[in-house]
């Protein structure tokens, strides 16, 4: 299926347009979960990658079928090397196994070969040292990427929209440092919104039967006003919104960016999901903690929306 | 030692300021090398990771103490998932042990705790699961980062000087897109212009006796007179130049942004040091081959040199 047609797809099946971030830390993975991976291995790397790989696909088993997708943030992962990108991987065959929707986040950015090998690596598939022989890649869905090489930094991880795939390009996102450079004004206007402009035009000719190509945008949670803007400049783009949460964002701003029907956006949210638990009573089970705050999410998404 | 000391004391020690780019590709890889690679295992994905290691470290020990530093490429390994992570952190950490600074070649961007993780993972160490354990990470001494995101997306990459790690942030890059947002002018100077004044910013107070920073930038070879401008704004930055040889970067463009001592610069070569066996006639050895051509390179760089 068409990549943009993926995720509108999900987003009217499950009801929700909720994202799950699939970030794990040590600090967030529940007791049972460390001793159990301890006990495991005695290697300290491969225990962080049991306990992760343990405690994400017991979430997912959780909240599949009702959230759009999940989005396993690529740092906590490649913060323990080849052993935590193994954990990755198996996460995002767990998720596809579940037909859940997987974002990648990794904010790449390269250009030319190195580009195409991001791709292939994270999305389809690379060379191996025999003639024609392809190697699967991690086969997310899609990934998210930094657009400021420029455009042939960001056309080779497009590739073909029948490979059902898709790529969000980082436009305006909720930190406060976006204002370093994403707000520095060109001509009349904001350096994301030059970028938008080029998101629109990397997606145009690529649109789905959704109405939405597989060129996405992230757009952070924080600055409603300017997603309403980048809305208009963006009117077939999907908009991957942060920062629902924990980083501050209300869920009337997290849809601040959606459509006059209402769609094209999906809202994340990756602490406040993960970490319920922690805020809960000691025996809480970590995982219903995790479905009840995104069923508390969706609810809250679902009233703000028009 | 510091991290801007520790890349000026190579540049010294070894007369060379070359950079030996470590991208292994499947067609770069000596036939010798494919054939053992294959031999060695029934999967095609560590088949891969098998003949980059083998080839890279052959390299390696042919280009140590004549080259600068090295940069892996780090989409080139990720292309092959945990299997080509792991061929990752065995050339990085033979190139430690033979005592050759490695600049991996990320370029990384995300905030807060995720930029942390990256940093963690690249150059230092991460939490374990058990309270206040560490544990290693790759241990490269610098990575390359984008900047879009701002200045809460670098500073967490960016640490303690006592660390003896650094940072190079992408300003001017050498490819034709690179005018897309870079080149975008903002007040009267460009973008890159606004970002590699924040980089000057970013490295101020990290000043080691080399009269170096800990924090770099990118500059593309095929544009001169902007490194010549940028090196007026970076007087105490280490600059990184993409673009040599196979990108077609000639040695004066590569050098222009040097400092009027003829220091401050680290030109990269990848695919003509690599891949030059592949214009030698048949049975020339392929790691006598990028010694020759890494050999010419200094050559040449040394007489472009001021």
């Amino acid at each position: 299926m068409h990549g943009g047609d993926l995720l509108a797809a999900a987003c009217e099946s499950t009801g929700s347009i909720a994202c799950v971030g699939l970030d794990p830390r040590p600090e967030l993975i529940p007791d049972e979960i460390v001793r159990s991976a301890v006990s495991r291995s005695d290697d300290p790397r491969q225990q962080v990658a049991i306990a992760f790989e343990e405690f994400m696909v017991a979430v997912l088993r959780a909240v599949a079928g009702h959230c759009a997708a999940v989005k396993p943030q690529a740092a906590c992962y490649e913060a323990y090397g080849s052993a935590g990108w193994q954990a990755l991987e198996r996460i995002v065959a767990e998720a596809r196994g579940l037909g859940v929707p997987v974002i990648v986040d990794a904010k790449r950015s390269d250009i030319g070969s190195s580009a195409v090998h991001y791709r292939e690596g994270l999305l389809t598939s690379s060379p191996g040292l025999a003639d024609s022989q392809r190697i699967a890649g991690m086969d997310a869905d899609w990934i998210t990427a930094n657009p400021y090489l420029g455009g042939d930094s960001v056309e080779p991880l497009i590739g073909s929209p029948d490979e059902g795939k898709g790529v969000f390009v980082l436009v305006r996102t909720s930190n406060p440092g976006a204002q370093d450079f994403q707000d520095q004004v060109v001509g009349d206007e904001s350096l994301s919104t030059v970028v938008a402009r080029k998101v629109h035009q990397w997606g145009a000719g690529r649109i789905g039967a959704s109405g939405f190509s597989d060129v996405g945008a992230v757009v952070g949670a924080t600055w409603p006003a300017q997603a309403q803007d980048l809305r208009a400049i963006l009117p077939n783009t999907l908009l991957l919104v942060p920062g629902f949460g924990a980083q501050g964002g209300s869920a009337e701003g997290a849809v601040a960016g959606c459509t006059d029907q209402g769609t094209g956006i999906i809202v994340n949210s990756s602490r406040a999901i993960l970490g319920a638990w922690r805020a809960e009573p000691e025996g809480t089970d970590p995982v219903e903690a995790a479905r009840s705050a995104l069923d508390a999410m969706n609810r809250q998404l679902s009233a703000a929306l028009p």
